[in-house]
């Protein structure tokens, strides 16, 4: 029984990993770790899991969860996240950091796009990513795992087979991509006012959002040559799910049948990713840890498309996922 | 043509009277007064008003408005909004109030739902209720027009007619009432951030609302006996729209047909309430001045149900149709 | 390892039947019945279910059924359910019925609301009715639950504790109930449409739905004196959730404390119901088990509000909680 | 006064056009027409047209049209529009046809991706296109007007005037749009049903739909050379609104400063096309003949972004500005 306390549990990945704890049989939470000095019951929090945990959220030192836990959970905002991790893996537990803090291998691409100095760069390089579809051994028995963004997920997940096999070119990816509310996260906003929000569709993050040098650095190492992405992402009226839409230049004369067979080939036994021959919907993967791709040749250009649950495959499941290959379980634990 | 200055411009009813008045043809929009320093251009606030109207939200004073402007629309708070409609109304201005400040009579049933001294407690008793289908005579050429609240419209509009005619008792009358959620403001708060709204309904303000006393007090007028009423709003997830479910016990035998036969007769010739043969969706009528209202005797009981716009014939369309009436212009400029 | 199969798997509440038997470590589904001739795979009738069940659907015999399965879960509609119920009742398998047909005691009460000749009529009046908070001691191993309506859980969660105490009177009950659009069902019909339903709210089956006997029996059987209510659903532009407010007139003086402390004291020790101070919302209880009621005074009058996951707990979660005492496993199993 | 018919009446265009129809000074709807044998009321197709007209719906033959009405609004589907709009035209009425009949210049193209011969193949090639901001003084006076489809609309005022600087290039244009489910019509289908469209985003017709070649014919006359773009529309769960995020290479080092400055230079005076500096929503232009138009560099790529209301400019908004044009009518009546 591996204790766990998670940290930032008010949010919504906070809200979606204790649910998925809650059917975990290898684990028992002991601490709900806040930044604020008030300590509600986390059914006043989160009304959605009355009668799963008889837990306060806690003002908590870093000793006094070490005392408590075995392993760790943080959902924080970057910078704050890698302060809080620092100590806890000095202190010997184990942490699957939900933040982007240990994502980037490069600090100075690091600190350039976060704005920031890095509270703890040793760890930087080191760190494995937690996408265990690419990165499984790394993954195993692991102490810190840099769990991955939503949206570099769903992306990598549809294009980094295509790439490794040559079928398209590291030029010119363009991701266009589309999100539910929740990936906003939860402090009320004047354009994420039910009003304003709902019925709506728009880009954000222009040009500008931070997932792009991520994705970058991982469609790279695959690909083994400098990929530099355009994307941009949208916000569709609707809670959860993610739907990436890349377009790619192909190498060679793939067909669609040949690029989904390239798909399909790469996943075979992968218990989460799904290879579609029908354009997915986010509700096919919705409160799932599944990933469903599909592939296909337009006017001469490849098109890809992956969903993913947002908190789930895309924060909290994953999490879980990377949990359980930390600690030697079996994977699909609470996931299934 | 009557010049128009709007305070309050930028919330949704502000909004919804703007779109309204860009179609007047005997009205021209002079100011926009905001309580705020900034100035900022319409169209930021409104983007949906683009190319409506070339005008900066301004900080006036009323000596300024009233130069500039014939009459007013108050989109304000209360007690904020009788504050600012008493110097307009000294200086000769017609003022629609779209706050609860002139709606109540009594100015000791207002202090206590608004917990608040009346700022211009003498005009209280002696304000037309702008709803024209009651109270019609006495809106044509007034100065100063109580506009009602949204849920009050409704509920009136439905059992004013069947408590005229004798048809239902005054005891007992119960209203659930469900409303979009551009009913609760356009302030971001917690539980109307997107994705606590979404996929979500709840009562709230649950024997508590400030539109009681007022349904009280029209339907006291109406029955000539004293009506008290059991009120709960519910929040439903959509933009607008407001629905009306009145639960009442008839006084004798009245059918269903002879219920509705006592609406239609009530409402003939009225150019926005339609007595209709099924129980009407609040999409029947958004983005329109109607009132669609349905009555039906079920298990001896009488359940009416009406649907309006929140935001027009429950607040700016209604305003609109007064200010027609106080400028005797046709009833229906600009809302057909 | 009870062998299970699943009639209907193809609608909503067999999809989410299916998630959550996905999760329970005592059952295995042997069986996906359908009345049609294709067969399609899981998967493709329920993307969501991706990589949980290699089954297809199959138009079984009942004999076919009884060699494959210790137990059935029928998500038929009335009349067809009782039907396929019969003879896998003979064969010695155990039923969860989630229609109708076994819900009624009457059989007269059941062939005047359903319009149709009762297919089964000696196990009605002798079949439990499945709701474990108020008769957990009929449903331990019983072979055949007559699943309660998803209206009645909520309603009759809400009301029987304070029917039972005598805290509010028999007479003039009122329901008003608010659901998502699930539960509608599957079939796509003209109002149902997307750009119909949404951004829509209207009450259907007003005076006329079926659920209403229901309500009527088992409130009847709790006070022990007849129990007629006025109950009107509406429609809601949601996925899920439904939320019952119901009007009772108050036998005594409770106040809104006692009415609660009553509702507490009820359900203490329940897993899945649960008394809140404050008025809840359907998202509260969206993708659990759970109930949450909450009830006050107003106004001379007592309000009761209680939500629930129409397909959860008013559907599927209910039905895998009186399997689980059908057949002596651990009540919560699957649904925590 | 210009007497109007309105075939197809029924349906989602037909009930917006009607609602702008009703506010038009110059036009009489004087016939609504068929292909069913039932003649409902307007009202009972439309509710929310409660009061506007009193007019059914009518089985009228092209003869009967032609008595009644001076012009006509074809809200047909292809093959079925023409077949109409040709005895009509050559009764002299004149023709806003909102079908794909008469967009396309180039009969062969129009039958390869229709699939069907064409049936008025004549009138191909002289019809002008019904987009003012590009054609306006072909559409003065004209007798015969396509109507542009809805994604070709947004696009095409996006990048147009890209193209005709020589901003960007004709090739690797990329079109990823996004629209509200009013835009697949009005007709139920299982995955326009309520629950599977609500909380869900896909893509449909990848490589497939009818625009792309509509949209290649416009762009390709305005650069002056062959463009063929990649079209992928996505399905988002709102009522209305279309958002097209177009991708292009740039010629030349044009900042987004300069992408800008070319938009509004070119969009200067027009009345509905306005060029924004953020990247606007959906909402925005909701309930407006607006579109809003924004441009950025981003990593050496040219995004431009544009959104309409898909029922307004993108139908019919856009058809009577065309009507007004034709008819020598100030070209914004009935639209601000």
């Amino acid at each position: 029984m591996v204790r766990v306390a998670v940290y930032g549990a008010s949010g919504y990945t906070g809200l979606e990993l204790l649910r998925l704890l809650a059917r975990h049989p290898d684990t028992r939470v002991t601490a709900l770790v806040t930044r604020q000095d008030e300590a509600p019951h986390v059914d006043e929090v989160h009304p959605a899991l009355r009668g799963r945990f008889d837990l306060r959220l806690e003002n908590l030192s870093p000793e006094q969860v070490a005392e408590r836990a075995d392993a760790v959970f943080a959902c924080l905002p970057h910078a704050a996240s890698a302060e809080v991790c620092r100590p806890l893996l000095d202190a010997g537990l184990k942490v699957v950091d939900l933040s982007a803090d240990y994502r980037l291998t490069d600090r100075a691409v690091y600190e350039r796009w976060y704005n920031i100095t890095h509270p703890d760069p040793d760890r930087l390089g080191r760190t494995p990513y937690g996408l265990p579809e690419l990165f499984r051994d790394q993954l195993r028995g692991a102490d810190l795992v840099a769990n991955p963004g939503c949206y570099p997920t769903a992306t990598i997940l549809g294009l980094a087979p295509l790439l490794e096999a040559g079928l398209i070119s590291t030029e010119g990816i363009t991701i266009d991509a589309k999100s539910g509310v929740t990936g906003a996260g939860r402090n009320p906003k004047p354009h994420l006012h039910f009003p304003e929000a709902n019925e709506n569709c728009s880009a954000y993050g222009v040009g500008a959002h931070r997932h792009m040098p991520e994705i970058d650095q991982v469609l790279t190492g695959v690909a083994g040559g400098p990929v530099e992405v355009v994307f941009t992402p949208h916000l569709v009226p609707m809670d959860r799910g993610e739907l990436c839409t890349c377009y790619a230049a192909p190498v060679g004369d793939a067909t669609t049948e040949q690029l989904q067979d390239c798909l399909r080939a790469r996943y075979e036994g992968e218990p989460f990713v799904h290879v579609v021959p029908n354009p997915p919907g986010t509700k096919d993967v919705a409160y799932t840890n599944n990933c469903c791709v599909y592939a296909a040749r337009v006017r001469g250009r490849v098109v890809v498309i992956s969903v993913i649950d947002n908190l789930i495959k895309g924060a909290s499941g994953a999490a879980v996922q990377n949990f359980n290959l930390m600690h030697g379980l079996e994977e699909t634990t609470a996931l299934a």
